[in-house]
């Protein structure tokens, strides 16, 4: 039977898996499509660079454009990265009629509704199950398995490293500095980790599942982000004490049909199964109306992981293609986008103070959280010989991000407190 | 457009949480689907019983045949549970051209590969996501997300009552009896527990999950079933002191191309993920050689869980025929199935013995160990003023059920031995 054609852009350790996959299980891959997958021709960097696989010379090009170009390839699998150039390849690409499986969540993230919008034009697929999450097939999920509820939250484990990072300072007491260098020794953390602690890498994974979640398009700019880089080893402790996990967690909520989208260092309570999720691992946890809690665990990156799933996307095509039912499931976000302001964004706090240890400090400090309507759920005040005075743990209930941003600029000005030592939200 | 026409057989509580969903989500349904969805007739027990949604009396009948045979109805949905009798609608409404979406585990575990096999003969779809694990899309996700990788283990709590009973032992000490006659009051378990509690009800959602997996035609006699009920608030109480957690856990193994199959009370480290997963949740937790650990995390049962899985298969059906593609992406066993032997199947044990405590016990313990090659990795003697005498807690190394079962058969006429308490599998 005639094989389908595949041509690969980019041969760096998630091209080497799919390549490895796609040569490995041939047999189960064509009894599964009804014909054989081939990769053709793959687009690499530097043509002389030694490769870990064999594979045939006369496959590598280093112009992108003659695996965009060759007539004979029908299905296009990105997995070179980058933004700008690789956007005009996928749209190239589309226009030409093939089917394209990426693993880009920067490209998803930023240029997702233009791309999706060209493939529909184009009756093509585009397939990206890989850009979120690695080895969780999240994205599938999040189109079929819960078509027919209606999802009100999802929050996101996305950033392997922050969380690798989170959960060591966790376990060990160590600080972020420690634990960062050696993250970026083991291959955890890039050299430059902005990035990823800065939490722009899951924020983009975010804007991504709510664009899915919500049928809305999230754009990257949508989403509230802080990073983990101020997190402390005494945050983490306080945290841990009072039962919670801190996590670099993203949340898409949904009220109505406003929506808001964050991503920050959130003390998790403990009994919560996504506290739970160490390591370099990755969760998605989805609350659907009908449906309830659900929650999605696996890899978020590796060769392996993410070429699976960069594999499933590539069957999923190809079963299509077969069917001519190629570009007919594709999701295209079509709810209006209303976003929440801050004064309808509302979760739990914890505010760790440090202030004066006299008299009369904490009825001025709970004094400013009535005159901005915030309610408490608990108060703990202790001497702290370190800082020179007391400090003051708070949480608390549900508070508006505006009343919240209020307080704490009050705060600064208040004569009784030293320092706003740190400043978390609260799930669960 | 015209609507597409679905009869429904059964109208209990799965039943009715479908018409709520397809009735309350009209628009977003068929804006998925490009038609609207009615449901046209529905096969009911009972015509006179109250009902707590509205119902047009018109629809309703007490005779399934008439909804099968109805030509004008393109789906069936199948709620009404029993197997025999439901079988032979099954299979006609399939000779009739009728796709079918089940909630009915038994009826996949039984005749899974007769009912596939007629599908398929008659270009129909049979989905059955509810079937297991209510709540979560693990039937779609093992054919589809990990449609290129090698599916090695499945582990799954696939049983919402034993987990409920259990982690309620486990949290507050309780014993199985007082926590059983909880659950039955508060409609966790039922009057008669036998399914749940002896694991066959687990056993059933493990066959049809191996069937999957390893895409072999497991049978329910296939499995290896041992249930809770003769687990005790002791045996609780000494795993979670050695670090683990008393889960009912179905295991699914891949060995090259051997299979084995268990469900049993299993002692599971409390630093998996599976070990966390409490009450009536439900978990599946799947190997994949590639994408390495993932785990899938939701309500195993319920009324709005379940029905969602049914309606999301309906919708997916409904897709496949507005494309004209039904029944081709059935996932009919193909593979050849060889079972694992005793002398083949492998795991850790757990055993805690009551002796006599006096010199040369151990030893002579430790020697029916090494006499059937038996390796063990800790031995801890104790004395038991309860026991007359003293406790030996053991853990092997991976070692045969073969071996094993020779080594109780020898315990049980050692005189040094009163009482072999507990054997556990240990996982993790």
């Amino acid at each position: 039977m005639k094989p389908v054609k595949v041509g690969l852009l980019g041969l760096g350790t998630v091209g080497t898996g799919v390549v490895r996959i796609v040569e490995g299980h041939q047999e189960d891959l064509s009894s599964q499509v009804g014909s054989p997958i081939r990769i053709e021709k793959i687009a690499v960097k530097n043509l002389e660079k030694p490769r870990s696989i064999a594979i045939d010379r006369a496959k590598l090009t280093e112009d992108p454009w003659e695996v965009i170009r060759d007539p004979e390839i029908d299905v296009i699998v990105e997995v070179m990265g980058g933004v700008e150039q690789t956007k005009t390849y996928i749209l190239e690409a589309l226009e030409r009629g093939k089917h394209i499986v990426t693993a880009n969540k920067d490209l998803m993230a930023l240029y997702g509704s233009e791309i999706l919008a060209k493939a529909l034009d184009n009756q093509c697929d585009v397939f990206y199950e890989a850009s979120v999450a690695g080895g969780i097939p999240i994205i599938r999920t999040l189109i079929e398995g819960f078509s027919s509820d209606r999802i009100m939250k999802i929050m996101g484990i996305v950033n392997g490293t922050t969380n690798y990072i989170l959960s060591k300072m966790s376990q060990e007491g160590a600080s972020y500095e420690d634990v960062l260098t050696e993250a970026q020794q083991l291959g955890y953390a890039e050299v430059d980790p902005t990035s990823d602690v800065e939490g722009l890498d899951a924020a983009r994974k975010m804007a991504i599942l709510a664009t899915l979640g919500f049928r809305t398009n999230v754009e990257l700019s949508d989403v509230h982000v802080r990073g983990i880089s101020s997190v402390t080893r005494e945050d983490i402790l306080y945290a841990k004490r009072l039962g919670y996990e801190m996590k670099l967690l993203g949340i898409a909520e949904r009220q109505d049909d406003e929506f808001s989208i964050t991503v920050q260092p959130t003390m998790v309570k403990n009994t919560h199964p996504i506290a739970a999720v160490g390591g370099v691992y990755n969760a998605v946890y989805v609350y659907g109306e009908a449906v309830g809690e659900t929650m999605f665990y696996g890899a978020g990156a590796g060769e392996m992981p993410t070429a699976t799933s960069v594999v499933a996307d590539l069957v999923a095509v190809v079963k299509n293609l077969k069917l001519g039912v190629n570009g007919l499931k594709q999701i295209v976000p079509y709810k209006p986008k209303k976003l929440k302001t801050d004064e309808q964004i509302a979760y739990k706090n914890f505010l760790l103070l440090h202030v004066d240890d006299k008299a009369g400090v904490l009825a001025r400090i709970t004094q400013v959280f009535a005159e901005y309507e915030v309610s408490l759920d608990s108060v703990v005040q202790s001497p702290n010989t370190n800082v020179n005075g007391a400090e003051i743990m708070i949480v608390t209930h549900y508070a508006s991000k505006a009343s919240m941003d209020k307080v704490i600029n009050h705060f600064e000005s208040l004569d009784v407190i030293h320092r706003i030592k740190s400043v978390y939200r609260v799930e669960g």
